[in-house]
């Protein structure tokens, strides 16, 4: 633990929608099992919107305020390691993905370590960084080892907070039967997550992959990360009968909501092969109107996905690494910590096109 | 063909709400591959009276008033075989399934018969007897010879026309991950698709199988049938919170819906464990309020299953012919074709009890 | 910790083939995520004898002698709890599986926790009690939480002891895919692994189980648990001709190896149904001559299984607290610690029809 | 039928190892469910060999000599229709795959049509083409029309008959578990089925595919269409030793065995990752000496591929339309059926670097 300083710059929630940067935070100590890692990068996503804004009601076992550092796709060196751990050297350019499951409960035991049944239990082993514990808005932040992945060379620090967002999508390929050369898929939405899942589709084969979504810039990056097409709903007017047009009648093997309301849901499910896959990839504002009887008459399963799971992280990293997907047009913008506010702006507001924000301490 | 008359009686709708009896229906004659069965029995589903009362518009591809013939649980013995058709021998004791997919579709290639991209067109090879083309309710009846199954001796052709509908059950606990053994089951809704699910989950080795209704006389049935607990909806404040104490906090591993209603739905997902399964085997009334940020957020997948499929109706009957699940209690009444009227009543006004009423030619 | 005392009795491995009682053996402390437990009940299993016989060779990351104590099929009742151990109260009554994998490897994060990666090291969570760490034959044992499985009231401390070879037959069901009900299954071998597989398969709906083998004693005991068809090898000229004939010429969905011979692997695989499952449930003395080129013509697949896995012994646990798996026939002796020699003795060599030779301290 | 001849050109085996062009073999009439091509190409392979050489003993089902043609890998244009195909228009260009179910028996209907129970049954729906019935050596073929294809536009006719090699392959992903996205992979042998693997492995996102095998010119093929790290076997003293350190000590999560020799089948399976997968997709000369053992105690489950299936032909056009991959370097050399005792000299012996060798009618 040499040159490792016993305080940091981070940031702190001090409530709802009061979060500030602190200069004199302790720097933890890793335990056994644990990794220290020096963070580069941390991105914005979503869930810290939540988080930031809502507090525990979004997320329940939330830390103290005063204390609490949120920040889940962070990237950086390592810095020092908890008793145990070899898995590691110090210096290794490493990744995190947001969950590490207690590896004792039914659900970790069988592989379905996202759905931990410790969830928020940091006595039992669970970790969820960034929302049951400190996370990487920060300039010092530790993981289990088990949610720490080694960076190919050629992935840079800043792409690397990528792989939770990508995780997440091929999660939602992989829940869904991960085999999907040469089948069509639906991308609903072309969000963080839908342009992933997107490229998550091409990686694996994909032969159609349609991308639906409202903004014309969207749709466009949609396009160069491999959408063979695009539809925008503000100039279609018979949505669905155009993506039963694209496939023939027959409708798409595997489709996933990534747009997240009661008519993406509705579009999406009626778009689905008979007899095949949904996969829902995103939250909606509310209970929706749902004709589930359309899925129980054509034998559609609905599937669901929260984040990232099933080790895809590795392969998410592997996949960059093959330059078979790119973080390129989805990383728009960097801030210092420092102006965390400014950043936070771009993100929430979507100024300037921003779609992925990243925070470097 | 010998002994094998030139017409026959059978049950014919004429148009919504008109089904008569008449005598002098032609045989059919069996195609390649294809059986010809002297029908024994034939059960009254809830899907005929949908049929009975609203006609195509419950069910797309309905052969014509006039000489349509509807039923689809029968059983019978073979009385003729088509060309080819070397599976069975004349005098065999059968039953079928409903559906016989094309063998030639996408679906079809891959096992998902029930999800059949051909439906209703015979002249591809597909058939739902009873459906896409006539059925049951009749001297004779025919269907292609990969939806009709040999009985084992000690089932009757009465107990086996329970085939299709705990085939039903049978592929809903299939669909979402056959393999049970000591898990804990929720069934909603004591139905004849719900009591059959009971029997299955216990058949094939749950622990705990919990069934939730309205009614306490077939709650009693639940329990005849295996049922660990049965909850009266009538008679329970906290539906949920009971299932939640009967599983320690837990939820259940797998969840059936085969109530059919938006509560019904809604207490099968939150029943549902974290990362497990839940199975829809009704139909909903209309399109629901369904809440499903609650499955994503805790990782549920949502199973649909319209039918029975997976060739479960072979795992039906072995499963009665061991004795683990019985058709008796849900067999209720037996009347011949020529009332056929009041057995429509009986079983559409449950009178007298009734669950699952047969109409014998 | 109170009355739990400093040393105990616990039998010793001095070297190969040099096994003993001491009588002052620490008592071991449970750390973070440990278990410790009075010791009630510790079956021998054939691993031991391999433990026993040839040491490291057989068991490589075997403690040293002059302090391992083996014994891997063992239950109690909970002494002492690690810091963070909720899951259990002193007293509980408990079975432990024998695995327990380090949850931070790619197939423990996968659920294939008996392939973990990290086999032996401790330092890592790894353990498997009685091969890489101290075990059951002894006062006093620890494992893992999450190897820890409380008993069901009615299931009592001796007849746990059987949960692992249960959990193996249903890890083998399981692994081979888990759904049988209604299929034909074949077991070779009806040592203790082949009769839990004849019953595992019995309680999970197979309609035909037959079990092939060379002692009618062990054969009849196939038939009280549930075997439909027993084959004596000594007694019939065409082992493979019996088997496709009790299966119409089609052969069995499911076939068990737990007979580990090169004729037993040779008439399993072609005793499998085209395009179904063998799985391999043994050891072989050594390489074997096998044709694999049926296995392909036929489109069969090979699985192995090594032990218990997949979370089975909770399931093996249910399946006899429900009645339908028993332990009693194959739990055929008990003898105190203090005659290990003569259990040692019987099991090996088969004496009184020995079976499962149970030690209590 | 207009323009279509009565009779055409065809080679025909009259003998074991006498096969010869005649002139006047009738054009083929499509029955229900059938399609008749005018065939374009077709390709040689390992199979047609056997059949030349070996007659019935290596294809049990063989029709007749004096009549039957051999041929699975072809292509060509629509020529005619059977009675109810529409799936297809007069002048389509299209591909086939070897084998079509039955669609009656119970593999087929769970979607295992490779391993059809009613294999070489003409009368029963079962057709593989060039094996059980007359094939594409021909200037007409007939199939059935779940077994054709029909091509992208990109796809030129002598390319596409690389489809079943290339299905092939792809159901040995398939079959394993076909998500395989930043996996390590191993192929063993550089043939046709190797080289299809890599290509495979390599466009579904593996990292790492190694391939194996003693010719270098066949190696550098390997690494012109994916492979990252080849391995002469000729100039490697310790194969297993380069495989593991590729690996950093781990092995494969999936391995393929395209050799079909003893050392093949050990290497292959002891450079698997423990608790992985590892697919044999080739057959061996004989019964081999395998240490299944090892398998055993590390969890390995072993999958065999006799050919196509899953619908991977339609799977293998997509990907080849993408461009991800090439029939390119496989297809060697192409003749004229007069040239076919020329075309078979260069398969058999691989003169002039021969791979993959084509006929045209």
């Amino acid at each position: 633990m040499n040159n490792i300083p016993k305080t940091m710059k981070a940031m702190v929630m001090f409530g709802i929608n009061d979060i500030r940067m602190v200069t004199d935070k302790p720097v933890p100590t890793p335990k056994a099992g644990e990794v220290l890692v020096k963070v580069a990068a941390c991105g914005l996503c979503g869930t810290d919107v939540k988080i930031i804004t809502k507090g525990e009601a979004a997320m329940p076992g939330l830390p103290p305020f005063g204390s609490f550092t949120p920040g889940h796709e962070w990237t950086g060196t390592v810095a020092a390691l908890g008793p145990g751990v070899t898995e590691f050297e110090i210096g290794d350019r490493v990744a995190v993905q947001a969950h590490s499951g207690c590896g004792r409960c039914e659900n970790c035991m069988s592989g379905n370590y996202t759905s931990c049944l410790n969830y928020g239990r940091l006595d039992k082993g669970h970790r969820t960084t960034g929302m049951t514990d400190d996370g990487g808005f920060a300039e010092y932040a530790i993981h289990n080892v088990n949610a720490v992945y080694k960076l190919p060379d050629n992935v840079s620090l800043t792409d690397a907070t990528y792989v939770t967002t990508l995780g997440c999508a091929l999660w939602a390929v992989d829940t869904s039967g991960g085999y999907i050369a040469g089948d069509s898929c639906l991308v609903m939405g072309p969000g963080p997550i839908g342009l992933s899942a997107v490229q998550a589709c091409r990686a694996l084969g994909a032969e159609k992959v349609v991308l639906v979504g409202t903004r014309e810039e969207r749709l466009k990056i949609g396009r160069e990360v491999g959408a063979t097409h695009t539809i925008n709903i503000r100039e279609t007017e018979d949505v669905l009968g155009e993506l039963m047009k694209i496939t023939g009648g027959k409708g798409f093997e595997r489709t996933y909501d990534c747009a997240g309301t009661e008519s993406s849901f509705d579009v999406c499910m009626r778009a689905t092969m008979k007899g095949q896959k949904m996969t829902i990839v995103s939250f909606y504002k509310d209970a929706i109107k749902a004709d589930l009887n359309y899925a129980i008459r054509n034998g559609i399963q609905l599937h669901t996905v929260r984040g990232e799971g099933g080790n895809n992280c590795k392969r998410a990293l592997s996949l960059m690494a093959q330059g078979k997907v790119t973080a390129k047009p989805i990383m728009t913008h960097i801030f210092p910590m420092e102006e965390f506010d400014k950043a936070y702006d771009y993100f929430v507001n979507r100024k300037d096109g921003a779609m992925k924000v990243i925070i470097t301490p």
